[in-house]
């Protein structure tokens, strides 16, 4: 299966196996840490998967360590990505100024081509481009999630995988019932693995419908270690069918059958008022925001402030790259800030180092993960990225959170490493093999070019 | 002098000189031609500054010239920055959460180090930056601006370098005796240049005033092939400026004062109501848009569709690092395409094909270009960027201003040209020595610093 076969490289300079001990020398730090510790020049020690040790200044011997001089590179940690359809890579760009593009093309081709093939193709992709942009943790919900966990695993991302239920009749199963069954089936191929965690993920309110948002609720609660994630509060149309259908927000919908509660994952939230922030505080429930997807859309600004102040913790989502293009988060990073801006008309809100601690430690409290992932301290995952900080663009730096809100690229990331695995070095992803990966992305297109002109012949007629 | 060195690796490999005849072949065209002309594979040849041919297939025999195969990399015109403050690369992220920052630091700083070594070596950045982001022209508005027009002129960029005039005592002049006094030296110096256009650039109505706009438009009427720059309906301040001391809006000021005349070069116009766009397009104005630069401030969104629509062409500008960060267009790209989508709460504004046309040909119509850039075509000089399509984040193409809008970053770009001369090879620049620069740049940064800390000192006393 492509995308899964390894180059594996472990071992070799680029090391460790995951039982060795790796030094990395001679970095700038950004730990992200509770207090934002940052080490002008340290080093750290990575045991297996686990940070082990990390400090200013020069290292310490180790008998036996691999060490890696990092020339005065940044290390911080890796990119935690709240909200993706990570197959959807293969949309990227279709139609995009074509007005009526999802009933034209893309609901057409999703029944047309969307299968273990496709996700297994376009998963690949995005793991691809998501290792090369620093993400390291990343939240997908889509069909055939197995498939997306298989590929997933290969690739050494950490992930968790949402099946995706609705009512409209999508690629993997013709009703609820066939849905739970697409759920039970991930959960037992990936229940304890170390990177992949099975996840349940109702596609919207109006697209779930109150009734089975309750029954998702009850297999939630026999169910607490397998996130939910849902997108909420994302359109007009959802809040127009959520006061006509139920006399209520859509907030209050999805409070009142049960889903509103610790641990949810709520993608965009662009739709509400102060009660519904306050619901959904009281609730505990995470943010992903999509800045790029929902100005794209022209959908709106999400209230980020206002649920930051509130208590909720908000992380920051690429969205499927039909939507917002790229899986990279620094595409994310200055819309985040601007919209926040924007919205307040004032340059105070929002700060950078907000910013990057949404991208990294508050997007592993929206997942779940923030007790293993997010920042680099002594015990937790080696999940971490290698900027390379050379190019004239990044010169001078006054400020470095604002240098990676603004001004930096996912190509000036070197090296990316989760679980003490190097997944890329020096640009080269060690995991999937890329050729092969686009190829089959690119003879995928063709076909999906091909099903457009025969669209557009048919409409014609 | 840093930055004028040249590695003169003309003739080489990658030539020409000037005077001979380059073959580009295998390559994907975008013209950015009226017809906006695309080739899925042709060639273009050049000879010495200008564009001789261009057409899709295979490229003809020609004794005597170099041919360079593509390898199916996208060929299109040089990015057009149409405004921006080269020099300000040195204050990039100062201050950037300090809600004072402009009169707690950067005017303290602008006091104490803006003479023309900081200009050198402050352009020099910029040039270096702007090479490497696929720019091939820019307007720029600064002080010391002989100094911006000798880096410029080193680094091979085409410029249209303005001198500011304004009433805050800045760097360069006392009074605007004095700063007339720097313009006609400005306009000495470079009369004639192929490259650099000396300009002329009240700063704004606000700190220009009425009489002194009056005496600069009497002044180019008599200088007709001096572009004329200025910061417009920018801030609210500005406007109540207008009303309180003129009962009108600025852009009636600006007109009233005789500015407001074909070719003027205004940046930002953000706060313009109906009949300040009709004025604008009555009097065949040019439009530079800076979506971070307004969105960063949170100082709004321009009406840029309405603008268009008015018939007034608009280019994308960069605004200096301090208010941008960055000054590749590939930054501005999704910020205005989003910002058009958000203010009309819609998909469909601004397609992806109108926002590469406001960087490329309608960008060259703003800095009064369009007859020699902007797009590629017979006759036309070779301005041109080489894009290297292979990242995984390119994957798949189906449509091509979609992917340069929401996908391509400027460190794709291979190559970059100026009147047939290769700028960047590569991604090595060859016209400024970039060790030397950033060496100079990260010196100048720390006396910055070491300033801000005697500032933060003194206000804590
Ligand atoms: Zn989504
Ligand atoms: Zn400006």
């Amino acid at each position: 299966m492509a995308g899964q076969a390894s180059k594996d490289e472990e071992g070799g300079r680029h090391g460790p196996g995951p039982a060795m001990t790796l030094l990395l020398t001679n970095a700038r730090i950004l730990t992200m840490d509770g207090a934002r510790t940052e080490h002008e020049r340290g080093w750290l020690r990575i045991e297996g998967t686990t940070i082990a040790a990390l400090a200013p200044g020069d290292a310490p011997q180790v008998a036996g360590a691999e060490i890696i001089d990092c020339g005065g590179d940044l290390v911080m940690p890796g990119l935690v990505n709240t909200h993706c359809h990570l197959a959807m890579t293969l949309f990227r760009g279709l139609g995009e100024d074509v007005d009526d593009r999802l009933y034209r093309y893309i609901l057409p081709l999703e029944r047309h081509f969307v299968g273990p093939e496709m996700v297994r193709i376009g998963t690949a992709l995005a793991a691809l481009e998501s290792i090369m942009g620093g993400t390291t943790s990343v939240a997908d919900m889509y069909y055939f999630e197995t498939m997306v966990g298989e590929v997933m695993a290969a690739s050494g991302l950490r992930a968790i995988v949402g099946q995706t239920l609705a009512d409209f009749s999508p690629p993997d199963h013709a009703d609820f019932d066939e849905g739970f069954a697409r759920v039970e089936e991930l959960v037992d191929r990936f229940a304890g693995h170390p990177l992949v965690i099975p996840s349940i993920a109702p596609h919207a309110p109006y697209s779930t419908g109150r009734a089975v948002m309750a029954r998702i609720a009850d297999w939630s609660a026999d169910h607490p270690h397998v996130p939910v994630q849902m997108h909420l509060a994302e359109s007009t149309l959802e809040v127009e069918w959520a006061k006509n259908t139920h006399a209520a927000s859509t907030v209050a919908v999805t409070r009142d059958a049960g889903l509103l509660k610790p641990g949810l994952i709520a993608a965009h939230c662009l739709q509400l008022d102060d009660a519904d922030i306050a619901m959904m505080a009281e609730a505990g429930v995470g943010v992903a925001t999509n800045p790029r997807s929902n100005g794209k859309a022209g959908r709106g600004i999400a209230p980020i402030e206002a649920l930051r102040k509130a208590g909720l913790p908000a992380g920051i989502g690429s969205d499927g790259a039909m939507s917002g293009n790229t899986l990279d988060l620094f595409a994310q990073f200055a819309p985040v800030s601007m919209f926040a801006k924007l919205r307040a008309g004032s340059r105070r809100p929002l700060p950078a180092v907000d910013v990057i601690t949404m991208a990294t430690i508050e997007g592993a409290r929206v997942l779940g993960l923030a007790d293993k992932v997010g920042s680099l301290a002594v015990g937790k995952q080696a999940d971490l990225i290698r900027i390379d900080l050379s190019a004239p663009r990044l010169h001078p730096i006054y400020d470095i959170y604002a240098m990676l809100v603004f001004a930096t690229l996912p190509t000036d990331i070197r090296a990316t490493m989760v679980a003490g695995r190097w997944l890329m070095v020096d640009r080269q992803v060690q995991t999937l093999e890329r050729d092969k990966v686009l190829a089959d992305a690119t003879q995928l297109a063709g076909q999906f070019r091909a099903e457009m002109a025969r669209i557009d012949e048919r409409l014609r007629q």
